[in-house]
């Protein structure tokens, strides 16, 4: 291969579903209800997501007569809600506390630190819908706190993802341009609203979805986070 | 029941999954794909729902300096190449072709004409995220030009439902309070979207779904439409 090298001077990462496994929780939500885990995780998953972007888009993103958003807390606690009932499963106040301090502890995906080392010393940022306070616990429960120059959360705008106005926040807080910053998301629609904005995007296409259609495909497509560092070798 | 007189001066329906049955293109699917018809559409559905909400955002609702978000016809057309890929389903020009058209001539769901019939001499409109292309040749195939006052299409804003901006539209052609106007839909998240903007809202839950959670609750959850007149009588 002759490709041209790939320049990039600083990393931004998505945090669920990238550099920590957000169903995970799904052995909790087992022990809650045998055998119903999974499904569980998955639909609390989806419902998650949905309402980012549907209370974003509510609240008349950018409008100047803009409502509030929910926090990513409250949308997380109301997405277990709905998929509890969709589920039929009923849930004491114990049990919700202990899925949503799941949140809190998530795993980080195996490949994960030593990819982060091998990317030094460019800097490494996450970039996330998350709350700073939900964040905070989930980077130094996960021993990342070293590997990361900081995390960047839409805590300071009234936005989800994939709102330009977010990925914005990495470009305010790098002073790097756009194409000179490397984007990392599992989550396709990320990846692809990302590279919409102008970044180097890497999608990690860990179960082999199709890409999605609706914007401008990731420039790399991989498979784990560990065949990131290779790609810059090249 | 002693509840309060129920005033509504004007309806606004939605259209897809509403007064159109969008999951009619599953028999055309399925006589491209034996057997295969209802996943493909289920999943082209939820993907161009997605797709609305997604480009609304990377269109960057609102701002300024906003991109120009794909028209519901691309969307749909996006979404199914992604279902088909999905589906691991190859389809050339032809089968794209009779799918897309399929979307032009859905069926109308058995309750609407008479349903719509009761709520006269209100005014009835449509309110979509479907393109006025799209939407003239789907009221003409169920002969419902004579229950419409007029359809009102998204086509005039730079955003999708849920947005405030598309709700909007219906108060500004309406001339009518936002709580005198009755909004009608099957899709509850479009239904929290417009009690959130300030509708009296009607969720025909055709599924026994549970409700959403991410905002404010329609006010009135009926089974079909054939439910909604008599509400208006009591």
């Amino acid at each position: 291969m002759t490709a041209a090298a790939i320049v990039v001077d600083a990393f931004v990462f998505d945090a669920y579903g990238t550099l920590f496994d957000v169903h995970s929780v799904a052995a909790a939500a087992d022990r809650l209800f045998p055998g119903r885990g999974e499904a569980l995780s998955r639909l609390w998953r989806a419902k998650q997501l949905e309402y980012t972007w549907l209370t974003s888009l509510m609240a008349g993103a950018g409008d100047a007569a803009a409502a509030t958003r929910p926090d990513f807390a409250t949308v997380t606690a109301q997405a277990l809600d709905y998929a509890l009932a969709a589920q039929g499963l009923v849930l004491g106040a114990d049990g919700r506390a202990t899925l949503q301090a799941a949140y809190l502890a998530l795993s980080v995906f195996p490949d994960v630190p030593a990819a982060l080392s091998a990317l030094a010393p460019r800097p490494r940022w996450i970039l996330s819908n998350g709350t700073q306070a939900m964040l905070a616990p989930l980077v130094r429960h996960a021993g990342l706190e070293h590997h990361l120059a900081g995390v960047l959360s839409v805590d300071t705008v009234d936005v989800y993802k994939p709102s330009p106005r977010v990925y914005q926040l990495a470009l305010d807080r790098l002073g790097i341009p756009a194409a000179r910053i490397g984007f990392v998301s599992s989550n396709c629609w990320d990846a692809i609203g990302a590279k919409a904005f102008g970044f180097r995007v890497f999608w990690i296409n860990r179960t082999g979805a199709p890409v999605d259609r609706h914007g401008p495909p990731p420039d790399h497509v991989i498979g784990t986070l560990a065949d990131l560092p290779p790609l810059l070798r090249e």
